[in-house]
């Protein structure tokens, strides 16, 4: 086949979607073009919306369409609690499986040195400045739980520290449903450690 | 999370490609949000493109995005060599991975009276038009393995008989690598019964 023009592009760029190679990129333009037309376009249309138009929150650094998000202009929420993440997913996956109802920074990444990254790629100067001028009462850490991200939570805690901002840490344990056979030495000590009252 | 708008309407968009839930669809809006806007951009056109221009090859049926597709206006191609294919993808399967030089027809489909599939649908009438008018030499039948599609190759092959044309299948029996120990017994009693010299 010398080209197929179109459908051979089509089929190059679902690649650079993550997760997608080139045959599953072939399947998806196959469905689309014999199955759901509609639907392609339709993703189309929204894909090229979305990545000219979401740009970053001035305040909490996620994911926005407008200078302010959803969250941060939302009144109802508390300004009280501040949840630290390392990406805008993690906004996103908070948001869907707890109740939490304040706000959020996000860092973008963590403390890396070798990669160049430091507290000014994080903010970490605009989180100070929102310790200092608006102080919250409680700062959720809810980072991941890598070396590298533990010490990007300690350097945190260190800024939240310098402006007595109490400062709390998401729990480390066996997960829901999780066997004991099959969770790691590191983390079933710590979840020991971490006990609580029954 | 109220709405998130735009992001939310992208991750939904996305479920729309075969085999993605709406877990890789956060993945997949993020990522390109955050690390591939380019790539999104330009996928964003070329699918519009492609649903919009691609359509299907009058002659093979195959999609094209012109009346005669690539394969059926190549004069360099064999039409003495007709090889019938149940969808386009198999079309694109077969010219990566056979030296194959002859033509195609699709039939976007098998034949399956309870599904109101019969040979019209399948555009038997364009194919047997062709047999007539310009008989191919040899017509190879590259449909699947199912009992469906046995039952239409059949068909097809009663069709071939009528005009005198040669009629071939493509072998069934092991797949290259296969070990005989996961072969199922039908396959391996097929490949026993059409075996050849060696």
């Amino acid at each position: 086949m010398q080209n197929h023009g179109l459908l051979k592009e089509l089929i190059q760029s679902l690649c650079c979607l993550p997760g997608v190679g080139s045959k599953s990129a072939q399947r998806m333009a196959f469905h689309l073009l014999q199955r759901n037309r509609d639907g392609g376009r339709h993703l189309s249309t929204i894909l090229g919306q979305a990545m000219l138009e979401i740009g970053y929150c001035q305040s909490c650094r996620t994911l926005s369409e407008s200078l302010l998000c959803e969250i941060c202009s939302n009144e109802q929420r508390d300004s009280d609690t501040l949840c630290i993440v390392e990406s805008p997913a993690d906004v996103w996956l908070i948001e869907h499986a707890t109740t939490f109802k304040g706000k959020y920074f996000v860092l973008h990444g963590r403390l890396s040195p070798l990669d160049g990254i430091g507290p000014d790629q994080l903010g970490i100067d605009l989180l100070e400045q929102r310790m200092a001028n608006n102080p919250p009462k409680e700062l959720i850490l809810a980072t991941n739980s890598t070396v590298e991200s533990q010490a990007t939570t300690h350097f945190i805690g260190e800024v939240a520290a310098k402006y007595q901002i109490r400062t709390t840490r998401i729990a480390h344990g066996i997960p829901m449903g999780g066997e004991l056979e099959f969770i790691d030495s590191s983390t079933l000590s710590h979840a020991f450690k971490d006990r609580r009252e029954f």
